[in-house]
Protein backbone atom coordinates (compact mmCIF):
# COMPACT_ATOMS: atom_id res chain seq x y z
CA UNK A 1 0.00 0.00 0.00
CA UNK A 2 1.77 3.17 -1.24
CA UNK A 3 2.13 5.44 1.74
CA UNK A 4 2.41 9.67 2.37
CA UNK A 5 4.12 10.81 5.36
CA UNK A 6 3.29 7.71 6.98
CA UNK A 7 -0.07 7.57 6.01
CA UNK A 8 -2.08 4.74 4.54
CA UNK A 9 -4.37 5.50 1.35
CA UNK A 10 -6.93 3.77 3.43
CA UNK A 11 -6.71 6.46 6.02
CA UNK A 12 -6.10 9.61 3.62
CA UNK A 13 -9.19 8.40 1.69
CA UNK A 14 -11.21 7.96 4.72
CA UNK A 15 -10.12 12.10 5.51
CA UNK A 16 -10.62 13.39 2.57
CA UNK A 17 -14.47 11.75 1.95
CA UNK A 18 -15.15 12.95 5.40
CA UNK A 19 -13.90 16.63 4.35
CA UNK A 20 -16.14 16.74 1.36
CA UNK A 21 -18.92 15.38 3.17
CA UNK A 22 -18.56 18.21 5.90
CA UNK A 23 -18.15 20.77 3.89
CA UNK A 24 -21.19 19.85 1.42
CA UNK A 25 -23.30 19.66 4.69
CA UNK A 26 -22.14 23.31 5.38
CA UNK A 27 -23.32 24.31 2.18
CA UNK A 28 -26.10 22.12 1.57
CA UNK A 29 -29.13 21.82 4.05
CA UNK A 30 -30.11 18.36 3.63
CA UNK A 31 -33.75 20.20 4.50
CA UNK A 32 -33.60 21.76 0.89
CA UNK A 33 -30.64 19.31 -0.69
CA UNK A 34 -31.13 16.02 0.85
CA UNK A 35 -30.82 13.99 -2.57
CA UNK A 36 -26.81 13.86 -3.63
CA UNK A 37 -26.04 12.31 -6.11
CA UNK A 38 -22.48 11.22 -6.32
CA UNK A 39 -20.66 10.51 -9.74
CA UNK A 40 -17.43 8.67 -9.08
CA UNK A 41 -14.94 8.18 -11.48
CA UNK A 42 -12.62 4.63 -11.53
CA UNK A 43 -9.55 6.51 -9.54
CA UNK A 44 -9.01 7.89 -6.07
CA UNK A 45 -11.48 11.04 -6.64
CA UNK A 46 -14.27 8.22 -7.11
CA UNK A 47 -12.87 6.76 -3.31
CA UNK A 48 -12.80 9.82 -1.82
CA UNK A 49 -16.86 10.21 -3.05
CA UNK A 50 -17.51 6.92 -2.14
CA UNK A 51 -16.24 7.82 1.84
CA UNK A 52 -18.60 10.98 1.14
CA UNK A 53 -21.66 9.16 0.23
CA UNK A 54 -20.95 7.15 3.65
CA UNK A 55 -20.44 10.15 5.96
CA UNK A 56 -23.35 11.98 4.24
CA UNK A 57 -26.06 9.18 4.79
CA UNK A 58 -24.81 9.50 8.29
CA UNK A 59 -25.47 12.97 8.38
CA UNK A 60 -28.78 12.11 7.15
CA UNK A 61 -28.80 12.88 3.92
CA UNK A 62 -29.86 10.55 0.61
CA UNK A 63 -26.83 9.67 -1.48
CA UNK A 64 -27.50 8.41 -4.59
CA UNK A 65 -23.60 6.91 -6.19
CA UNK A 66 -23.50 7.15 -9.87
CA UNK A 67 -20.48 4.59 -10.24
CA UNK A 68 -20.30 3.65 -14.16
CA UNK A 69 -16.72 2.22 -14.20
CA UNK A 70 -15.64 0.63 -10.90
CA UNK A 71 -12.09 -0.02 -9.70
CA UNK A 72 -10.89 -3.66 -9.07
CA UNK A 73 -8.61 -2.45 -6.32
CA UNK A 74 -9.34 -4.07 -2.76
CA UNK A 75 -9.87 -0.72 -1.10
CA UNK A 76 -12.40 0.44 -3.32
CA UNK A 77 -14.48 -2.92 -3.28
CA UNK A 78 -14.49 -2.22 0.44
CA UNK A 79 -15.65 0.89 0.06
CA UNK A 80 -18.40 0.11 -1.87
CA UNK A 81 -19.37 -2.91 0.31
CA UNK A 82 -19.66 -0.19 3.34
CA UNK A 83 -22.02 1.82 0.95
CA UNK A 84 -23.84 -1.27 0.23
CA UNK A 85 -24.65 -2.39 3.87
CA UNK A 86 -25.47 1.52 4.23
CA UNK A 87 -28.41 0.82 2.21
CA UNK A 88 -26.71 3.17 -0.21
CA UNK A 89 -28.30 2.63 -3.89
CA UNK A 90 -25.73 2.16 -6.77
CA UNK A 91 -26.27 2.64 -10.51
CA UNK A 92 -24.14 1.97 -13.26
CA UNK A 93 -25.35 2.76 -16.50
CA UNK A 94 -24.16 5.58 -18.44
CA UNK A 95 -28.26 5.89 -20.39
CA UNK A 96 -29.59 6.42 -16.83
CA UNK A 97 -27.71 9.43 -16.16
CA UNK A 98 -30.56 11.90 -17.06
CA UNK A 99 -33.00 10.27 -14.74
CA UNK A 100 -30.57 10.57 -11.66
CA UNK A 101 -30.19 13.78 -12.61
CA UNK A 102 -33.95 14.35 -12.45
CA UNK A 103 -34.28 12.87 -8.82
CA UNK A 104 -31.58 14.37 -7.10
CA UNK A 105 -30.76 17.42 -5.33
CA UNK A 106 -27.60 17.56 -5.67
CA UNK A 107 -24.31 16.38 -7.93
CA UNK A 108 -20.98 15.33 -6.47
CA UNK A 109 -18.17 15.29 -8.80
CA UNK A 110 -15.82 12.93 -7.79
CA UNK A 111 -14.84 11.97 -11.46
CA UNK A 112 -11.44 13.09 -12.12
CA UNK A 113 -9.07 14.71 -9.32
CA UNK A 114 -5.24 16.40 -10.39
CA UNK A 115 -3.86 13.58 -11.70
CA UNK A 116 -5.88 13.09 -14.79
CA UNK A 117 -4.75 15.16 -18.25
CA UNK A 118 -7.71 13.74 -20.78
CA UNK A 119 -10.78 15.36 -21.44
CA UNK A 120 -13.75 14.07 -19.33
CA UNK A 121 -16.34 11.35 -21.26
CA UNK A 122 -20.19 11.64 -22.56
CA UNK A 123 -22.27 11.66 -20.91
CA UNK A 124 -20.90 13.62 -18.33
CA UNK A 125 -19.59 16.62 -20.31
CA UNK A 126 -22.80 17.30 -22.19
CA UNK A 127 -25.07 16.25 -18.62
CA UNK A 128 -23.40 18.48 -16.08
CA UNK A 129 -23.32 20.96 -18.12
CA UNK A 130 -27.14 21.28 -19.27
CA UNK A 131 -28.90 20.46 -15.76
CA UNK A 132 -29.55 22.64 -13.32
CA UNK A 133 -28.43 21.27 -10.26
CA UNK A 134 -25.34 22.58 -8.45
CA UNK A 135 -22.58 20.75 -8.22
CA UNK A 136 -20.02 20.30 -5.59
CA UNK A 137 -16.46 19.24 -7.34
CA UNK A 138 -13.89 17.29 -5.43
CA UNK A 139 -10.22 18.86 -5.95
CA UNK A 140 -10.86 20.58 -9.77
CA UNK A 141 -13.98 20.48 -11.66
CA UNK A 142 -13.43 16.99 -13.42
CA UNK A 143 -14.15 19.04 -16.85
CA UNK A 144 -10.88 21.68 -16.44
CA UNK A 145 -7.70 21.49 -17.07
CA UNK A 146 -5.30 21.31 -13.79
CA UNK A 147 -3.60 24.04 -15.26
CA UNK A 148 -5.32 26.02 -17.69
CA UNK A 149 -9.17 25.93 -15.79
CA UNK A 150 -12.06 25.93 -17.85
CA UNK A 151 -10.16 26.20 -21.72
CA UNK A 152 -12.80 27.80 -24.32
CA UNK A 153 -15.47 27.75 -21.59
CA UNK A 154 -16.19 23.79 -22.70
CA UNK A 155 -16.29 22.09 -19.01
CA UNK A 156 -19.03 22.80 -16.74
CA UNK A 157 -18.84 25.27 -13.62
CA UNK A 158 -19.92 23.71 -10.14
CA UNK A 159 -20.79 25.79 -7.50
CA UNK A 160 -18.83 24.50 -4.94
CA UNK A 161 -15.47 23.24 -4.81
CA UNK A 162 -13.56 21.29 -1.97
CA UNK A 163 -9.62 21.03 -2.72
CA UNK A 164 -7.98 18.52 -0.55
CA UNK A 165 -4.77 19.42 -1.15
CA UNK A 166 -2.92 22.80 -2.03
CA UNK A 167 -5.69 23.96 -5.20
CA UNK A 168 -3.91 24.22 -8.08
CA UNK A 169 -3.02 27.09 -10.84
CA UNK A 170 -6.05 26.13 -13.10
CA UNK A 171 -8.38 26.45 -10.14
CA UNK A 172 -7.58 30.34 -10.46
CA UNK A 173 -10.36 30.61 -12.33
CA UNK A 174 -13.20 29.61 -10.14
CA UNK A 175 -15.02 32.19 -8.17
CA UNK A 176 -17.36 29.95 -6.37
CA UNK A 177 -17.70 28.58 -2.58
CA UNK A 178 -14.26 26.89 -1.92
CA UNK A 179 -13.23 24.53 1.03
CA UNK A 180 -10.01 23.17 1.52
CA UNK A 181 -9.58 19.96 3.23
CA UNK A 182 -7.53 19.42 6.59
CA UNK A 183 -4.83 18.06 5.03
CA UNK A 184 -4.02 20.71 2.71
CA UNK A 185 -1.99 22.15 5.87
CA UNK A 186 0.87 20.06 5.28
CA UNK A 187 1.43 22.14 2.23
CA UNK A 188 1.92 24.74 4.76
CA UNK A 189 0.38 27.47 3.04
CA UNK A 190 -0.41 30.48 4.50
CA UNK A 191 -4.03 29.40 5.70
CA UNK A 192 -6.30 31.02 8.57
CA UNK A 193 -7.05 28.75 11.07
CA UNK A 194 -9.41 25.66 10.79
CA UNK A 195 -12.22 26.16 12.96
CA UNK A 196 -12.87 24.35 15.94
CA UNK A 197 -12.77 20.35 15.49
CA UNK A 198 -14.16 20.66 11.49
CA UNK A 199 -11.59 19.01 9.31
CA UNK A 200 -12.44 21.80 6.79
CA UNK A 201 -11.68 25.14 6.18
CA UNK A 202 -13.56 28.02 4.13
CA UNK A 203 -10.88 29.61 1.68
CA UNK A 204 -13.51 31.15 -0.40
CA UNK A 205 -12.42 35.01 0.27
CA UNK A 206 -9.13 33.77 -0.09
CA UNK A 207 -8.31 32.18 -3.37
CA UNK A 208 -10.33 34.19 -5.67
CA UNK A 209 -7.44 35.52 -7.55
CA UNK A 210 -4.80 34.99 -5.62
CA UNK A 211 -3.60 31.55 -6.27
CA UNK B 1 -5.82 -7.08 7.35
CA UNK B 2 -8.62 -7.85 9.44
CA UNK B 3 -11.92 -6.32 8.30
CA UNK B 4 -15.48 -5.80 10.08
CA UNK B 5 -18.08 -4.97 7.72
CA UNK B 6 -15.43 -3.79 4.83
CA UNK B 7 -13.95 -1.32 7.09
CA UNK B 8 -9.87 -1.50 7.10
CA UNK B 9 -8.38 -1.44 10.83
CA UNK B 10 -6.89 1.83 9.62
CA UNK B 11 -10.48 3.15 8.73
CA UNK B 12 -12.24 2.20 12.28
CA UNK B 13 -9.24 3.57 14.25
CA UNK B 14 -8.97 6.73 12.06
CA UNK B 15 -12.46 7.27 13.25
CA UNK B 16 -12.12 5.85 16.37
CA UNK B 17 -9.40 8.65 17.44
CA UNK B 18 -11.09 11.56 15.60
CA UNK B 19 -14.61 10.70 17.63
CA UNK B 20 -12.16 10.34 20.76
CA UNK B 21 -10.63 14.13 19.93
CA UNK B 22 -13.47 15.70 19.18
CA UNK B 23 -15.20 14.60 21.97
CA UNK B 24 -12.22 15.69 24.19
CA UNK B 25 -12.38 19.54 22.57
CA UNK B 26 -16.23 19.78 22.93
CA UNK B 27 -15.92 19.18 26.94
CA UNK B 28 -12.37 20.99 27.54
CA UNK B 29 -11.51 24.32 26.27
CA UNK B 30 -8.08 24.49 25.28
CA UNK B 31 -7.66 27.73 26.28
CA UNK B 32 -7.52 25.71 29.57
CA UNK B 33 -7.05 22.65 29.13
CA UNK B 34 -4.17 22.63 25.76
CA UNK B 35 -1.85 20.04 27.14
CA UNK B 36 -3.11 16.72 27.21
CA UNK B 37 -1.40 13.41 27.88
CA UNK B 38 -2.20 10.69 26.11
CA UNK B 39 -1.78 7.38 27.72
CA UNK B 40 -1.87 4.32 25.15
CA UNK B 41 -0.96 0.98 26.06
CA UNK B 42 -0.11 -1.53 23.56
CA UNK B 43 -2.98 -2.39 21.92
CA UNK B 44 -5.83 -0.97 19.44
CA UNK B 45 -7.14 1.39 22.92
CA UNK B 46 -3.37 2.69 22.40
CA UNK B 47 -3.78 2.84 18.63
CA UNK B 48 -7.02 5.16 18.97
CA UNK B 49 -5.06 7.24 21.35
CA UNK B 50 -2.15 8.03 18.66
CA UNK B 51 -4.61 9.19 16.08
CA UNK B 52 -6.75 11.48 18.80
CA UNK B 53 -3.14 12.70 19.49
CA UNK B 54 -2.74 14.28 15.76
CA UNK B 55 -6.54 15.29 15.18
CA UNK B 56 -6.20 17.13 18.86
CA UNK B 57 -2.26 18.43 17.73
CA UNK B 58 -4.60 20.04 14.43
CA UNK B 59 -7.46 21.54 16.63
CA UNK B 60 -5.26 23.80 18.24
CA UNK B 61 -4.31 21.44 22.09
CA UNK B 62 -0.42 20.19 22.47
CA UNK B 63 -0.58 16.72 23.19
CA UNK B 64 2.20 14.66 25.25
CA UNK B 65 2.31 11.13 23.86
CA UNK B 66 3.18 8.68 26.95
CA UNK B 67 3.79 5.54 25.25
CA UNK B 68 5.98 2.65 27.16
CA UNK B 69 5.23 -0.47 25.42
CA UNK B 70 5.01 0.48 21.72
CA UNK B 71 3.52 -1.94 19.26
CA UNK B 72 5.45 -3.50 16.81
CA UNK B 73 2.67 -3.78 14.35
CA UNK B 74 3.31 -1.57 10.99
CA UNK B 75 0.30 0.49 11.39
CA UNK B 76 1.00 1.41 14.84
CA UNK B 77 4.49 2.44 13.54
CA UNK B 78 2.90 4.55 11.01
CA UNK B 79 0.52 6.49 13.81
CA UNK B 80 3.54 6.67 15.70
CA UNK B 81 5.67 8.47 12.34
CA UNK B 82 2.50 10.83 11.77
CA UNK B 83 2.37 12.19 14.99
CA UNK B 84 6.36 12.38 15.03
CA UNK B 85 5.62 14.68 11.39
CA UNK B 86 3.80 16.89 13.59
CA UNK B 87 6.55 17.00 16.45
CA UNK B 88 4.06 15.97 18.95
CA UNK B 89 6.49 14.70 22.16
CA UNK B 90 6.68 11.23 22.98
CA UNK B 91 7.48 10.18 26.48
CA UNK B 92 8.44 5.89 27.18
CA UNK B 93 10.06 6.09 30.66
CA UNK B 94 7.40 4.89 32.95
CA UNK B 95 9.56 6.73 36.20
CA UNK B 96 8.77 9.44 34.26
CA UNK B 97 4.47 9.41 34.92
CA UNK B 98 4.97 11.54 37.95
CA UNK B 99 6.62 14.53 35.86
CA UNK B 100 4.29 14.08 32.64
CA UNK B 101 1.27 14.29 35.27
CA UNK B 102 2.75 17.63 36.15
CA UNK B 103 3.25 18.75 32.98
CA UNK B 104 -0.54 18.32 31.28
CA UNK B 105 -3.62 19.85 32.10
CA UNK B 106 -5.71 16.46 30.93
CA UNK B 107 -5.17 13.03 30.59
CA UNK B 108 -6.56 10.76 27.92
CA UNK B 109 -6.52 7.15 29.09
CA UNK B 110 -6.07 4.87 25.78
CA UNK B 111 -4.41 1.89 28.02
CA UNK B 112 -6.76 -0.55 27.80
CA UNK B 113 -10.02 -1.61 25.93
CA UNK B 114 -12.99 -3.98 26.31
CA UNK B 115 -10.89 -6.85 24.90
CA UNK B 116 -8.24 -6.21 27.94
CA UNK B 117 -9.48 -8.33 31.42
CA UNK B 118 -6.40 -8.80 33.63
CA UNK B 119 -5.51 -5.66 36.08
CA UNK B 120 -3.77 -2.40 34.89
CA UNK B 121 -0.45 -2.28 36.21
CA UNK B 122 2.12 0.08 38.00
CA UNK B 123 2.17 3.16 37.86
CA UNK B 124 -0.75 3.36 35.87
CA UNK B 125 -2.80 2.40 38.66
CA UNK B 126 -1.41 4.08 41.56
CA UNK B 127 -0.88 7.52 39.49
CA UNK B 128 -3.96 7.69 37.94
CA UNK B 129 -5.92 7.39 41.32
CA UNK B 130 -3.31 9.92 42.70
CA UNK B 131 -4.09 12.70 39.94
CA UNK B 132 -5.84 15.59 40.52
CA UNK B 133 -5.94 16.05 36.62
CA UNK B 134 -9.02 15.19 34.83
CA UNK B 135 -9.54 11.82 32.95
CA UNK B 136 -10.67 10.48 29.67
CA UNK B 137 -11.04 7.25 28.53
CA UNK B 138 -11.52 5.54 26.08
CA UNK B 139 -13.80 2.63 25.46
CA UNK B 140 -13.74 1.95 29.26
CA UNK B 141 -11.92 3.29 32.86
CA UNK B 142 -8.83 1.18 32.15
CA UNK B 143 -8.99 0.24 35.59
CA UNK B 144 -12.78 -1.29 35.44
CA UNK B 145 -13.86 -4.98 34.81
CA UNK B 146 -15.46 -5.06 31.30
CA UNK B 147 -19.00 -6.33 32.97
CA UNK B 148 -18.34 -5.63 36.90
CA UNK B 149 -17.23 -2.51 36.71
CA UNK B 150 -14.80 -0.92 39.43
CA UNK B 151 -15.00 -3.26 41.58
CA UNK B 152 -14.17 -2.40 45.29
CA UNK B 153 -13.93 0.85 44.27
CA UNK B 154 -9.94 0.07 43.07
CA UNK B 155 -9.48 2.12 40.11
CA UNK B 156 -9.59 5.29 39.38
CA UNK B 157 -12.63 7.53 37.95
CA UNK B 158 -12.02 9.51 34.73
CA UNK B 159 -14.34 12.64 34.48
CA UNK B 160 -15.21 11.26 30.82
CA UNK B 161 -15.94 8.35 29.07
CA UNK B 162 -15.75 8.16 25.43
CA UNK B 163 -17.34 4.63 23.88
CA UNK B 164 -16.69 3.12 20.68
CA UNK B 165 -18.74 0.84 20.59
CA UNK B 166 -21.85 -0.38 22.29
CA UNK B 167 -21.22 0.52 26.17
CA UNK B 168 -20.71 -2.76 28.02
CA UNK B 169 -22.20 -3.43 31.22
CA UNK B 170 -19.28 -2.36 33.77
CA UNK B 171 -19.85 0.98 32.15
CA UNK B 172 -22.91 1.47 34.18
CA UNK B 173 -21.54 3.01 37.12
CA UNK B 174 -20.34 5.58 35.14
CA UNK B 175 -22.33 9.14 35.77
CA UNK B 176 -19.73 11.19 34.40
CA UNK B 177 -19.33 13.02 30.83
CA UNK B 178 -20.30 10.45 28.15
CA UNK B 179 -19.97 10.60 24.66
CA UNK B 180 -20.39 7.81 21.83
CA UNK B 181 -18.67 7.32 18.82
CA UNK B 182 -20.51 7.50 15.16
CA UNK B 183 -19.27 4.09 14.78
CA UNK B 184 -21.78 2.43 17.44
CA UNK B 185 -24.69 3.39 15.46
CA UNK B 186 -24.45 0.45 13.08
CA UNK B 187 -25.50 -1.68 16.41
CA UNK B 188 -28.44 -0.11 16.03
CA UNK B 189 -28.88 1.11 19.71
CA UNK B 190 -31.98 3.24 20.19
CA UNK B 191 -29.85 6.32 20.30
CA UNK B 192 -30.58 10.10 19.48
CA UNK B 193 -29.47 11.10 15.97
CA UNK B 194 -25.88 12.62 15.24
CA UNK B 195 -25.88 16.17 15.73
CA UNK B 196 -24.65 17.89 12.83
CA UNK B 197 -21.49 16.93 11.17
CA UNK B 198 -20.30 15.74 13.94
CA UNK B 199 -18.96 11.52 14.95
CA UNK B 200 -20.14 11.91 18.29
CA UNK B 201 -23.20 11.93 20.55
CA UNK B 202 -23.68 12.90 24.07
CA UNK B 203 -25.77 10.27 25.90
CA UNK B 204 -24.52 11.14 29.28
CA UNK B 205 -28.55 11.26 30.30
CA UNK B 206 -29.43 8.52 28.32
CA UNK B 207 -26.79 5.82 29.84
CA UNK B 208 -26.97 6.70 33.30
CA UNK B 209 -28.54 3.60 34.88
CA UNK B 210 -29.95 2.77 31.81
CA UNK B 211 -27.48 0.22 30.16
Amino acid sequence: MSQIGGFSVDQLMELAGLSVAQAIAKVYDKSSHSRVLICCGPGNNGGDGLVAARHLSHFGYKPNIFYPKQSTKELFQRLVTQCKNLKIPFSNNLNNLDEQLLNNDLVLDAIFGFSFTGQIRTPFDEKLKETKLPIASVDIPSAWDVEKGNIDNCGFTPSMLISLTAPKLGVNQFTGKHFLGEFAKKYELNLPPYPGTEQIVDITDLSKGKL
